[in-house]
């Protein structure tokens, strides 16, 4: 079965960026406003969707099973850190420690590993969406977040 | 260092094809005369070049060590099965056995690996350059090839 549209990849061609990229080009560009060469990233609320959701939402059609997105992050309470994860069925649950993006020895982005579990916390069900969700380190350019949704 | 044209692809992406998009997709249609629908690889006569010059004569530029071209074969002896393989400065050796490309379980495509060694046989000195040369199986389209070098 063989989906063809405008953004379907010609025989080949892949969407693999690098966490430098994605950081430094895609976010950097799209925070703050820059045009992008491609404009292969759509914009969504994650966590409107359930994960088996978001291939459909992507702008970008591909083989791989691995999709980006671009989601504004919603703070919890106010104006505190904690920011929500929840959807409808279920919650995205970080995992492990954020690890730093480099550009040389610089280190111009985070990336935040989070595992899909279907329920409410703490007995939410484990399953094996996983999403990184890179953020933007940088003077100017901060408080932004770019979501990767991969099973 | 960059370099930018109207063929270097944009931040994330990359050509990455399979040994089956390869020989079915861009070798067949070649072959076939059907057009391609992103123009990614170059016409070039493979042994007229050594294989340092062969990245600038690439259609695509890319950050990967890694260059595909369409490339007669040029055939030593008359009807001989025997190729000419020699450049100006050195030659292609072939090394191992040639490798199958398969369609689930139906053969499409043949696999040849060589090493360029400068100088001339048999007193070559080995160098890490390496082609990949692919040829199609079929009944209509046979003895076309491929090659794609790699370093």
């Amino acid at each position: 079965m063989k989906r063809k549209s405008a953004n379907s990849l010609a025989p080949g061609f892949r969407f693999h960026p690098t966490d430098e990229e994605l950081v430094r080009y895609y976010l950097k560009r799209k925070v703050s406003g820059k045009p992008l060469r491609f404009d292969s990233i759509s914009e969504i609320d994650i966590y409107k969707s359930e994960p088996w959701d978001l291939p459909d939402k992507s702008r970008l059609r591909t083989r791989d099973l691995e999709w980006y997105f671009f989601s504004p992050l919603d703070k919890k309470y106010g104006n505190g850190s904690k920011t929500n994860r929840a959807t409808e069925e279920g919650y995205w649950k970080t995992t492990g420690k954020d690890r730093s993006v480099r550009n040389g020895s610089r280190i111009v982005g985070m990336k935040k590993t989070l595992v899909y579990h279907c329920g409410r916390a703490p007995r939410g069900q484990r399953t094996n969406w996983v999403m990184h969700e890179y953020r933007l380190i940088d003077e100017e350019l901060e408080k932004a977040g770019i979501p990767q949704v991969r099973t």
